[in-house]
């Protein structure tokens, strides 16, 4: 195993087990044997890598180890800056687009010691879900031949999934990290709007997009986001962050969960629900407290809807000039889809933020009377490519994204012993430590 | 004097000088007598204003006060819900739109004892700031004949600056109510967004909308914040008011100001530049902390387009499909102005939203490292009816709508012995008390 779990793999590097060097050669190694196959990257930094890893190595010999990020193999979705390496966003327009500087977040996880690999296939400009890129190939989904790892951050979902590294970065508008997650059974977290700052990402939907992780299990998650959390100068949004955010509880005892009426609010799959059902009942025996919530005018197809239009919109604010002049750098689905929004008529476009806002407020609401909402991540599981994506893939996903809260996705056992399902916990703005806890109970109730 | 200055109507009543009754008859006598001219009103309830001054007395001579607003009279902006009374928006397509309930604010104002008059004109559908309204007559300023009382709650600004009211309900979407109070010699106050509740008002924009207080002094803005705050399950951004904002400080010692560079921001009329150095010089000598202050990327101009660009599409997402078949019930002026935010191409009402939510977070950060931003309430004094409305007259209070931020608008004498200009203080959400004992420790030295 070079990555495959993030706890096991700080475990190795601490007690010599293993080295940066060597889990890094292994990473590169296996980008060079499978990824004409696999398409989970874009681009690599094999030089680079190598350097941190040695540095890393030399540090831990020198017993100056930087925390548990140190010398992980980290890779990175391609809409987020690496010193080096083009930022493409999954288009063919900004193949040669150079970055000299890091993002925000990707510096932060150098100072703590990550070797950051590469850059990761994405659904081309971040908007869509199958990761079925015209320009940088078809993303495999490794639990499962010919199926899509989901998206837009497709290439952070396969490359945790594949075992290739334990950590990943990638973005998410409506739930693209967490769709990625769930279809390549992985965990997944979408941080509270402001946390991490944007500065350094293509943003799409600058409303609705937040980076988050994509790791092995919670403790990947954790250590990313310790490392990535604070305040930017230049995203005045992380000046937020409250003072004693570091310090949030994280007790998950006597927790009450809420569950909105998921069966009839989205179409899941069979699997799904049995999981689910599974699942459920599984908590209330163990005793947790699991009541029903609703989010007052909650429609998850007119909110989906409404943020695809402000996605449209925003993105076509941002690249628009690009897209006029991108000729064959963009594809004509993806033009058209931000041309819509470019031309929609601003009674139509304002409608869609007041859906948004609206939303956000409910959601908000509904939060104050549990402490978190638990969900399906998708009410599918990863599907063949080249079959039709199913318009809802992002119903349960999107709605943390519109209330600006985190949520974390982790997988569930399917009851077909097939492809894994995901449950999602989303909860209070600035909640993240609690979550976590939440989200690691759960996760040991659903696997017991 | 009817109701000239809050605080000693509200001794008078207390002392029995004066009741309930006799107010409302001065008052109700003084619309009758003179509102063809003034043109302050747009309708009234006379037998339902005598009916309340009576149980208000009947409740004095029991001993049963409800407090500082019981027997005030009050006139309420025509776009807030008062039941049995039409909400005309200002418009000729509104005006048999008979409301059976009043707004949330106007319940509690009634609940609090005040005796509600009628409603006021106010600029067509409180999209401009001069008054002069195509159905309801031009709203005459009472400090100068022939002169605008500002706008759009001109006619909330003018019924106090008569003396006819010493508290009215206006609303501000970039300055609406701290314009008139300016240009009438009155106090303004603009509240955080969410601390009342806007049910019962019919929105311009919801993003910039708040409504809020014109009165005489502090007095009269304290005793109708009081009395309106709080939660509202009707508008859930009422539910983001902190538990403690009742309790909130209300000490305006050692407080430091922070002064954009006013002179730069907007081209002042001189009255204005010259009264507000006089003021800056009397706070100075006074051994107050005067500062400079800078919302990074602060283009008022800029910003005030953008805010009318929003209003705009968000006036036409509500009322498109009346204006489109409203007739001559609108203007062409206002129907011009709601067409063209309707039909602006989406990634331009999208940049729209990302420069307001950019000047929200900039504002905020300000207003991080200052107790409070003072500025000039507008660049110019009440204009002349007729004379072309300056395009900048909302360009200093647009900014406190921008950010979701309290703002309280009081008068200062101005050099030449002429009409008053007018100051603002602009605090951080939900600063309230603070904010109002601030203005009135500036309003004290400012007439010293």
């Amino acid at each position: 195993m070079s990555g495959g779990d993030f706890s096991a793999l700080v475990a190795d590097l601490e007690s010599g087990k293993t080295s940066a060097s060597a889990l890094t050669d292994i990473a590169l190694n296996r980008i060079a044997a499978e990824n004409d196959r696999s398409r989970i990257f874009i681009s690599f930094d094999a030089d680079g890598a190598r350097a941190a890893a040695r540095a890393s190595d030399a540090r831990r010999l020198a017993g100056q180890m930087l925390g548990p990020l140190d010398g992980v193999p980290v890779a990175i979705k391609d809409n987020i800056d690496v010193a080096g390496l083009p930022t493409t966003d999954g288009t063919g327009f900004y193949r040669d687009r150079s970055r000299s500087a890091d993002a925000f977040v990707v510096a932060r996880l150098r100072a703590a010691g990550a070797v950051i690999l590469g850059k990761l296939n994405m659904h081309e400009g971040a908007l869509g879900a199958t990761t079925d890129n015209p320009f940088w190939g078809r993303c495999e989904n490794p639990l499962a031949e010919g199926y899509t790892p989901g998206g837009s951050s497709g290439g952070s979902g396969a490359a945790v999934g594949a075992g290739i590294v334990p950590l990943t970065l990638g973005t998410d508008t409506m739930g693209s990290v967490r769709i990625p997650a769930a279809y390549c059974g992985a965990w997944g977290l979408k941080p509270t709007r402001g946390l991490f700052s944007s500065h350094g990402l293509s943003h799409l939907s600058w409303t609705l997009d937040t980076i988050g992780p994509i790791a092995t299990g919670p403790d990947g998650l954790r250590a990313a986001m310790m490392a990535m959390a604070g305040a930017d100068p230049a995203d005045l949004l992380t000046s937020e962050i409250p003072a004693d955010w570091q310090r949030g509880a994280s007790s998950a005892d006597s927790v009450t969960l809420g569950v909105p009426d998921y069966g009839t609010l989205a179409t899941c799959e069979p699997s799904v629900l049995e999981g689910y059902a599974a699942f459920l009942d599984k908590l209330r025996q163990s005793g947790m407290t699991v009541t029903p919530v609703e989010i007052a005018g909650w429609d998850p197809g007119k909110a989906r809807r409404a943020g695809l239009l402000l996605s449209e919109a925003e993105g076509g604010a941002l690249i628009g000039a690009d897209l006029d002049r991108g000729g064959d750098g963009f594809s004509d689905g993806f033009r058209k889809l931000i041309d819509y929004g470019r031309a929609a008529r601003g009674e139509r476009v304002a409608s869609a933020y007041r859906e948004i806002e609206t939303l956000r407020y409910a959601t908000q609401a509904a939060l104050r009377t549990v402490d978190a909402i638990l969900l399906p991540t998708a009410p599918q599981r990863a599907f063949a490519h080249g079959t039709p994506a199913p318009a809802n893939q992002a119903d349960f996903t999107a709605i943390a994204n519109i209330a600006g809260c985190p949520a974390v996705a982790f997988p569930l056992p399917a009851a077909d012993g097939g492809l894994p399902i995901s449950a999602q916990v989303v909860g209070p703005r600035w909640s993240e430590h609690r979550l976590l806890a939440i989200a690691e109970r759960l996760f040991a109730l659903g696997r017991g």
